[in-house]
């Protein structure tokens, strides 16, 4: 049978799933012979045995718990209930996954009416022994035997209201003596029995309250939330009560073995003389920091430093530890890996692999490319001294400043005006996407981390704060109040998302930095992925930013957006309605030396690099007035019955856009489609594209273009587009006189065209992943009404798991993808394979990537550095994973 | 070496492929000992190397046909060239594939100036002879030579008019010499040559000639269309010449050995005494019906029956025989399997299969499920007598009957006045689709098979006629005129587009009707076939109607399609626009009670048969009035400031249709993602059906329902939706004390749920693959946008090969069935698996289903016979696959 307790110095340390996260720290240390209090560790299994009986203690383990405190006994000298020299203990929750404040900690267990006054003559103390009573009968009274904590607030404030006490510390050894008296009367009235007075029995009632507590609602949603499995359940550690506040030579401290906002190797934390931890809570005094201690209590520091120096050593990572001095001897309490901001865990990789503490694999994959995201938005300057006048919900990470409206409506409004607007409602629904999208952020008084708002902004990359319950909107006065705080519609506040924070009037922002250490990491990173970065740009400035943020080549320059540009509209419109042959090569000519400049510019920037550059895709009505738009100007302007030329005219443009409108565009007219069908806009472009490649290879240069056909889904399609588009190409060539290294390619974004890849590899030297569409297509979802109507619903009811749209879905689109990688790279074993939809960029779908031997994942520019990380952890994981496989 | 010719009596008679069609046909009747003129084949394989070798003759083979002659010339003791008694041979193409008209024919050849002298006296018919010598002249000169057919055409035509000869009959044989001076004078005038005298090179002229027609324009073409491999190439039969034109005793004939019409047993065909076949075509004498023969010669008729009974007991086939009958001895000129009407096809049949003559699964197989198709249409009856104006394509079976308009918009309204109407075009494009939609039928002026009209009349069961050229349409006058008739707009036509033949006014219409025959051979397909035969029907007639026609289930029961009528809309409108709970509520409970109607009526019907009923599909708003029309009705109230109340309530309705529209309705809220979002409409939906189950049920019925969520893509949507759904139907069983024999399903439309078909599997009892969807989501192709948008040109430029809307696309959304099957059924190996797109009629699709192992397939009740024989022919061929895989 398997032990229920260990003793510090002899549970397994590295087994966070049998002893917890915090008993593993203690048996850790103790067994590297750091200071710690006796004690020991009851195990996991026994709480899983607990819930297995239906809520019971196993029969043993009490007879085993008291071998243990009589074993604790003589290692303390002291005595479980002594009244000279009494032994207490605390009782400590711990999981292998840390849940702070989710579970309960009893403190000073052992006290009765008799072990007080022992402990108060130990401590010479009246005043902290009763303290510490009366806390350890409020917490049992609470946890152990549920009393309503509210009975034992109002008793504790109504005696300090009698004695005319402000702050608690003002209360004497008598007034917490009476608070006492009161407290075992209201366990005695609430529950009809005594406090027990006998440790034990308090022992045993606060073992099976911690195993409780495992299980109470706030604890369940919160594993459901962060994802942690309910059968982990936790252990319970017994530790040896130490105090700090044994006089001036006894203290209190938490302490990171680095900085966790900057990364600095140094000391960062707070130390309090003569004082246990609830003094730093309360506030009263205020804690030296770390570094002062090193001038205060020399010696104090330096063992601290060696400790710190022995865990970071053991860990190999920074911790966070709790400690307490008593009477001059060093006890350590906590150790656990620290939490950091992004830039701190960035340089302490970074630092710890040049330290040789961790190996360059270690340091790239201690990054979560999620960090990497957070740096990667603006931020409020933390050197900023805002009012802070609410926090709620860190729902979608980023900073955001902009003048507070109260509907979507406005919010477009002001949004079209180019207003910078923040939209706060007490919920958002599908009817305010139009809004959140012409927001700046959204903050909203009501909903969790999964609430409308949050997965929509999380989705769209914008700040989000969420769940603020202490604003109190008023819609009919169009304001809000906050502590005593009122903003009306039109002041501006900020919100930062990574903090939860909403700060008054405009906070100053931060650009995301890339500190010498991020690059560093970058460089790490490219050494071990295998996957090479792309970019998304379709303009020369965004190739630009992506080359410096280590793009290796454009994985997609959209031709539509040019045409899309105000200027060229126009001739865009003449080349789409032309009436005569002439009309629409004179339209296409002008558009062909717009375009060679657009191609010019992004192949200069990318020299040497591929650019995969994608046909005219959108149907061409998109280019055109809006069909209600022009119905209306129709009727109105035939109800006027003036202007009768102008009349004809919309008439006519009406008749034509009607002719084009389609059921479902996304399913329509458009991609290779219109290519076939209207082969002079692409010829225009490859001869654009060629034009502009031609005349850089005779400035010396190296343009790399990739023509990539859209859409395509039957091979036949490629087959006619590429023989006709390779014609133009080499008859640009041949006219300047010089060979241009290029590529045809297609998108595999219809799933046909990935059912079929063997056929189409036959004609195409490049695949792209267009997982957009290919996941459109693959749920039969349109995006546009998907996420307006119904995808919300879809996630909150748990049918969806994710956003197909933000993470690649492995078991449907992956599969398609799948195929697409074996039948085209079975053709043609050369074929270069990348994907370009929006999961170019999300680690998650990174990893697939990688597995599915893509060469190339494109991205964001401005996420090409998340996509870097996630592409060496990728390539890092699957080597873990094949050693896995050979052990 | 491979012998290069083989006299007839030593070919073998089943290798058509060496020997081509009419060749392999001679053959085996010279070794059947039936009456064959000598001769013999040049392989197929000649004429391979033929254009192997860039168009020369192999080096040897005129050697050998030299020494070919001289054996003919011993077998008929005539002589190639002998002035006295001329050998006189017929040089005929024949490839593997009949393509009529296709290729050339030579007759007589071997007449030269000497020659045709002894062959008129022969004959003792120097008319004949010159007549025989100049049409001799004039193919050479054409076929072989090269001349424009049109000269000799000229010339002829000139002695005719200086003679005043109106018959060519009326020309004597002095002017037939005349002609054939003429007409070498042309010859000699256009190629510089004289017209070959020596028989040897006019016979190896002749040859090359027959070969190079392999490959001219119009048979490529034909080729194309009927898919025709090119690589088949033609033999050249060599034929002695025999002369039906020698007397009382001779004759010429052509018969086919059962009635082509009506399938009768009985000898059918024509017969001309002392006359060649030219005669028969100029028709200046009428034949005699073969029937006649039996009075006029007994012996002769005795003679055919004999042959007749012999051809069909080798072929075990009906034959189309040509014979001829020189001085009393009979010759077979020509042997294949004839041509025949689908009735007559069937009862052939199953006449054989009854006489012993062929097996029972031979007589399934004989019949195309396409002819079973041209059955199912409207006929023109065929004792009807009308006058037939012009004749054209025959590009889409049946026959319709309307007034003639010449523009689509016409079209459209008088259609929507219910009134019929032919649509008649020069050709048609994307913009008539409506009017094509519209129309009973469609007749072009111009245009192929493959044609815009003929294309798009095929895909709707559509009749047409295209490519009519001798009709001259006259869009300004609005008539057409056709050899001297002028039909106006408004005139009344019928088209009969399984002939091609226009009829001026109302030709009566049979109904397609099923023969005794007809059944039989359904009982037999039944037999042999593995899947079942189920049909698409929304209502009781039709379910009826497909009962008897053979359906073994309901695989689609739309129950859309009873909200959309007229009565019902306005309950529908009701509940999706109702503004309280109570109204919603009100409009359901109505609504349940029509449902419960609907489906009680259709259980009843197929009592004892599974009822598959599809929960409401399409999205909300396709119930409620169109968002363009609301929004000119607001527009125009705006302005005219009348009935401000009338304006408030139609933009009310505009707000809420405004809310429900969709970017890509296709993809949208629709289906399960409906279902899940409202459950109530579901919900009624279910109760109905169990309603109605459970009352039938206690009527002592047998009920069978099968519930089908639409559209599911996610395993959890039919989780959910199955669960809550499967409480209704208890909660109503339960109430009724009855159990009703039901599954849960859904249907496979979506690619991911073929993708992920394991997990769904879990929870559905059945699929049923929505090839109409899944086509769509696999290509992109939106439907309604494709087929008006580029299908067509697709289709015209060979991109696709066929529409994948009508032909089950094996290679991209087979793939994704496979992909279904086999995850599906490797979760739960009953799975019930059907199809219910349109191809579920479709027998190149049923043979793909059949492969995948389907359970049954659905179609529209008239497509049950059709698809009863394509799913017997899909077994047996797959039979057959089977034992030449263990051959």
């Amino acid at each position: 049978m398997a032990k229920n307790l260990y003793f510090f110095d002899e549970g397994d340390g590295s087994n966070k799933k049998l002893l917890g996260g915090k008993g593993a720290g203690l048996c850790t240390m103790a067994q590297l012979e750091l200071p710690v209090p006796p004690g020991f560790v009851i195990t996991t299994e026994v709480c899983r045995r607990y819930y297995e009986s239906g809520g019971k203690l196993p029969g043993e383990l009490m007879d085993e718990v008291g071998a243990a405190m009589q074993k604790l006994e003589k290692l303390t000298g002291k005595h479980f209930g002594d009244p000279n020299n009494p032994l207490l203990v605390s009782i400590r929750s711990g999981s292998m996954l840390s849940m702070p404040g989710m579970m309960d900690t009893i403190l000073n267990l052992g006290l009765n009416d008799e072990t007080v006054e022992g402990l108060a003559k130990r401590t010479k103390n009246e005043r902290f022994a009763y303290d510490a009573y009366r806390r350890f009968i409020q917490m049992f009274g609470k946890i152990v035997l549920g009393v309503n904590g509210k009975k034992f607030e109002e008793a504790f404030d109504g005696h300090k209201h009698k004695v005319g006490a402000k702050l608690d510390t003002e209360l004497k050894a008598e007034d917490l003596k009476e608070i006492v008296r009161q407290f075992k009367q209201i366990i005695k009235e609430e529950k009809g029995e005594e406090f027990p007075n006998d440790p034990h029995e308090q022992l045993r009632g606060a073992i099976s309250a911690v195993f409780k507590s495992w299980n109470t609602k706030r604890a369940k949603e919160y594993r459901e939330f962060y994802k942690i499995p309910h059968d982990l359940y936790t252990a319970v550690n017994v530790v040896t009560m130490v105090f700090g506040n044994m006089g001036p030579d006894s203290g209190t401290g938490v302490a990171f073995t680095r900085d966790p906002a900057t990364g600095k190797k140094t000391l960062f934390g707070e130390f309090l003389f003569n004082a246990q931890g609830e003094d730093v809570v309360a506030g009263v005094r205020t804690p030296l920091k770390i570094a002062e201690l090193e001038e205060k209590s020399p010696q104090l520091y330096q063992q601290l430093l060696d400790i710190a120096g022995k865990l970071e050593q053991h860990y190999r990572e920074m911790q966070d530890v709790e400690f307490t001095v008593e009477q001059g001897k060093f006890y350590m309490l906590q150790t656990r890996a620290g939490k950091r901001t992004a830039q701190s865990a960035v340089k302490i990789a970074v630092d710890m692999a040049e330290e040789g503490l961790i190996t360059r694999e270690e340091a790239v994959l201690r990054i979560d490319p999620k960090q990497i995201e957070q740096m990667l938005h603006k931020q409020v300057d933390p050197k900023a001294k805002g009012q802070v006048i609410a926090k709620g919900l860190n729902a979608s990470p980023g900073a955001a400043v902009g003048k507070v409206v109260f509907d979507s409506e406005q919010a477009k409004e002001m949004g079209e005006k180019k207003e910078k607007v923040i939209l706060v409602r007490p919920e958002t629904s599908p009817d305010d996407v139009g809004g959140i999208i012409a927001a700046q952020g959204v903050l909203t008084s009501r909903g969790g981390m999964t609430s409308h708002a949050a997965v929509v902004t999380r989705g769209m990359g914008k700040p989000a704060v969420v769940g603020c319950e202490s604003i109190k909107i008023d819609p009919n006065k169009r304001s809000f109040e906050v502590n005593g705080v009122t903003v009306k519609e039109g002041d501006t506040i900020t919100i930062n998302g990574s903090t939860g924070e909403v700060i008054l009037g405009e906070a100053p922002l931060i650009e995301p930095q890339m500190s010498a250490e991020f690059e560093k990491l970058l460089s790490l990173a490219d050494e071990f992925k295998r996957l090479q970065n792309w970019a998304n740009a379709d303009y020369p400035q965004d190739a630009k930013r992506a080359r410096e943020l280590g793009a290796q080549g454009i994985g997609l320059c959209r031709t539509e957006h040019m045409f899309f540009e105000e200027k060229r509209l126009p001739l865009v419109h003449q080349m789409i309605l032309a009436e005569t042959e002439e009309e629409r090569k004179g339209a296409l000519k002008k558009l062909l030396e717009i375009q060679k400049g657009d191609f010019k510019g992004i192949l200069k920037e990318m020299n040497g690099l591929p650019v995969v550059i994608r046909l005219l895709d959108p149907p061409l009505h998109e280019f055109l007035p809006k069909y209600e738009e022009l119905l209306e100007e129709v009727i109105m302007r035939r109800m006027s019955r003036e202007k009768p030329a102008e009349l004809e005219a919309a008439e006519k443009l009406l008749k034509r856009v009607e002719a084009m409108r389609e059921a479902n565009p996304m399913m329509g007219l458009r991609g290779c489609r219109l290519g076939i069908t209207r082969p002079d806009i692409n010829e225009m472009q490859v001869r654009a594209i060629f034009e502009a490649a031609c005349e850089l290879k005779r400035e010396g240069r190296d343009p790399r273009p990739e023509i990539m056909i859209p859409l395509v889904g039957h091979v036949n399609e490629l087959k006619v587009m590429r023989k006709q588009l390779e014609q133009v190409a080499r008859e640009v060539m041949s006219k300047h006189g010089v060979d241009v290294s290029y590529k045809f390619g297609t998108m595999i974004e219809v799933p046909r065209a990935a059912l079929t890849a063997d056929e189409i590899a036959e004609f195409a030297e490049f695949f792209s992943f267009g997982t957009n569409d290919l996941t459109q297509m693959t749920y039969a979802y349109s995006r546009d009404d998907a996420e307006g109507k119904f995808m919300f619903k879809y996630i909150e009811q748990g049918i969806l798991d994710f956003d197909p749209f933000q993470t690649l879905d492995r078991k449907g689109v992956g599969k398609l993808m799948r195929i697409g990688v074996e039948l085209g790279r079975g053709r043609r074993s050369e074929l270069e394979i990348g994907i370009c939809g929006e999961h170019g960029g999300d680690p998650e779908s990174i990893k697939f990537c990688h597995e599915l031997g893509l060469n190339y994942v494109s991205c964001s520019p401005f996420r090409i550095p998340v996509a870097r990380i996630a592409a060496a952890h990728a390539a890092l994981r699957a080597g873990e994973a094949e050693k896995q496989r050979y052990l």
